[in-house]
């Protein structure tokens, strides 16, 4: 189906829009009493990742509500876990927790790779969001990165540090190895289901990059991210590595479309790293939309003027805070496209 | 007294060594059995920061144990906030919790500024310290920069965001900069306390730098590290701004003699944005020293090889890990001494 709205994906592309894009990593959840209502209908989180009907309806509030230019899939990053043998748990206030972790080599063998049947909730959503969504604007597919799965994976929870994680970069690296490529293999045939379902852009969040020193981030994340771009050729990709300051060159040689930018990246100085043959995306400080209507305006154009007026798509260096007035995020909305049409 | 190893203020102040000085952030702690023992006969943390016979005997541990070029006051970076008038307890795996938080103008106006006197278990434990090191090796003073220390006696406890404090500098501005000043006001006169009892030298310590856009790092942190840097006059100053690698041109105009750089930093990089005026501290990745002792003299040895031979002085990205075996600790204190000595 024609799309009504093309603005993301010409915009990753690098051709010319009449406007940037924009939309808000998060724009699917907790900022909407819309969302809440949904929520608190069911028992969990991972209940509202697995039913599809429920997902494609949140996934398609932001549209219907902000009126963002795109939809992005109501999902966790932790499917493919699950989906490979090492089930989670999402502990309200905490964040994931998984009961068994990989320690072993033996605990790596026996993780199976994930097939795109395992994960069939997800493109099931899709399916129902495509049509739903009916062309207004483009649906985003994601993954986790294979790094950042691994880091749950071996540290069973967040942390700030992800030690546990890291020790086994340097204690069992062939191990390690293994296990990312599992992993690897695994979202490739993940993203190629989201593709065929109908996502019109996959992105690869990789929110645990800045734990790792700079050749161990080359070594242990961007080796597999790589495969997963090389493997993607239907659809435009975006690489968001948070915290990969350091990495911003390596990252503009990917075979992907587009590299999401944090808060804490100047924009000048990425650019001139990543080079001009790829589209930037981001990066408010997500704290910024704690600010008044005014200033929330006035840092918008800011950072459009500072990005520029071609190959970028507005969003937050971050996803959208929970408490942030749905409100502010219309007033970031409007200003991106008011500021920005010609 | 003369000191007998005065490797670190040397390297500090840019002078020529005989070899490049070296001791670990968080040396004083959870690693040594000793220090265990010494913590075990106890409440808990905050009382051994509150004894000063017994800080200052953990804080001589890791020169007697390994052989460190410095010993670094037991102590912690909240009892600045405490010393203001907001208590905060330790609550084991999890970290600071303050029971009342900064949530308003009359918050700000009922914290006082610390008087050195309402801080004397510390500067306590500097001179007993002092006295028990008999000028083996200089005694490191240090305080928390005044953003982190905001970042708690706001949010009330670490966060993966730092957002309810993030939260104020954009809707109360003036209000954090009371806040900023009246932390700083406090810092100023608790660092000239050390200094007094004996501290040879000062670290700031600022851990959450890197939650900050780079303009709001320059207004709300920078500004006020400036502060404390110009009223140090007695003794070399150390800035560690962990994860502000957005902002080390400003770092290298500081008025301070050594910058640290955390394991994220690439050397060459920081070097060329901070100058050549500064000493540089670090940055061997804390999990380094899960490898082998093979991997850890490698490693270190790349490391020294990196910042050259002068104003450099070796030491972790950040605080070592508390599950890192001492006998690796001491791996990588020897080879920065066999390493560099000429």
């Amino acid at each position: 189906m024609q799309l009504k709205n093309n603005l993301l994906l010409k915009a990753a592309r690098g051709e010319k829009t009449e406007r940037t894009p924009v939309w808000l990593m998060r724009q699917a959840g907790r900022i909407l009493p819309e969302y809440r209502a949904v929520r608190n209908s069911l028992s969990g989180f991972i209940e509202l990742v697995k039913t599809p009907e429920l997902a494609a309806e949140v996934t398609i509030q932001p549209v219907d509500i902000l009126d963002v230019d795109a939809a992005i899939i109501f999902s966790d990053i932790l499917v493919i876990p699950e989906a490979m043998g090492l089930p989670y748990e999402m502990v309200e206030k905490k964040g994931p927790f998984f009961p068994k972790t990989i320690q072993s080599i033996s605990d790596v063998n026996h993780l199976k790779i994930a097939k795109p049947d395992d994960l069939v909730y997800v493109t099931e959503a899709i399916k129902i969001a495509k049509k739903e969504l009916a062309g207004r604007v483009p649906l985003i597919g994601f993954t986790g990165a294979p790094w950042t799965l691994m880091s749950y994976m071996v540290e069973g929870m967040g942390s700030k540090t992800f030690s546990k994680a890291r020790n086994m970069l340097y204690t069992q690296p062939e191990m390690a190895h293994q296990l990312l490529q599992k992993i690897t293999d695994s979202i490739i045939g993940y993203v190629k289901s989201q593709i065929d379902a109908g996502a019109d852009l996959i992105q690869i969040f990789d929110s645990w990059a800045g734990v790792l020193p700079p050749a161990q981030y080359e070594e242990f994340s961007l080796k597999y991210i790589q495969q997963i771009c090389d493997a993607i050729t239907e659809v435009p990709v975006t690489v968001f590595a948070k915290g990969a300051f350091f990495a911003l060159e390596s990252l503009g040689k990917l075979n992907c479309e587009t590299i999401g930018l944090d808060w804490n990246m100047k924009v000048a100085e990425s650019r001139k790293q990543i080079g001009s043959n790829k589209t930037l995306q981001g990066n408010l400080d997500p704290c910024a939309l704690y600010g008044s209507f005014k200033e929330i305006e006035d840092a918008t154009k800011k950072m459009i003027d500072e990005f520029g007026e071609e190959r970028h798509i507005a969003n937050l260096g971050h996803g959208v805070y929970p408490d942030v007035d749905p409100e502010k995020v219309k007033c970031f909305i409007n200003t991106v496209k008011e500021y920005t049409s010609k």
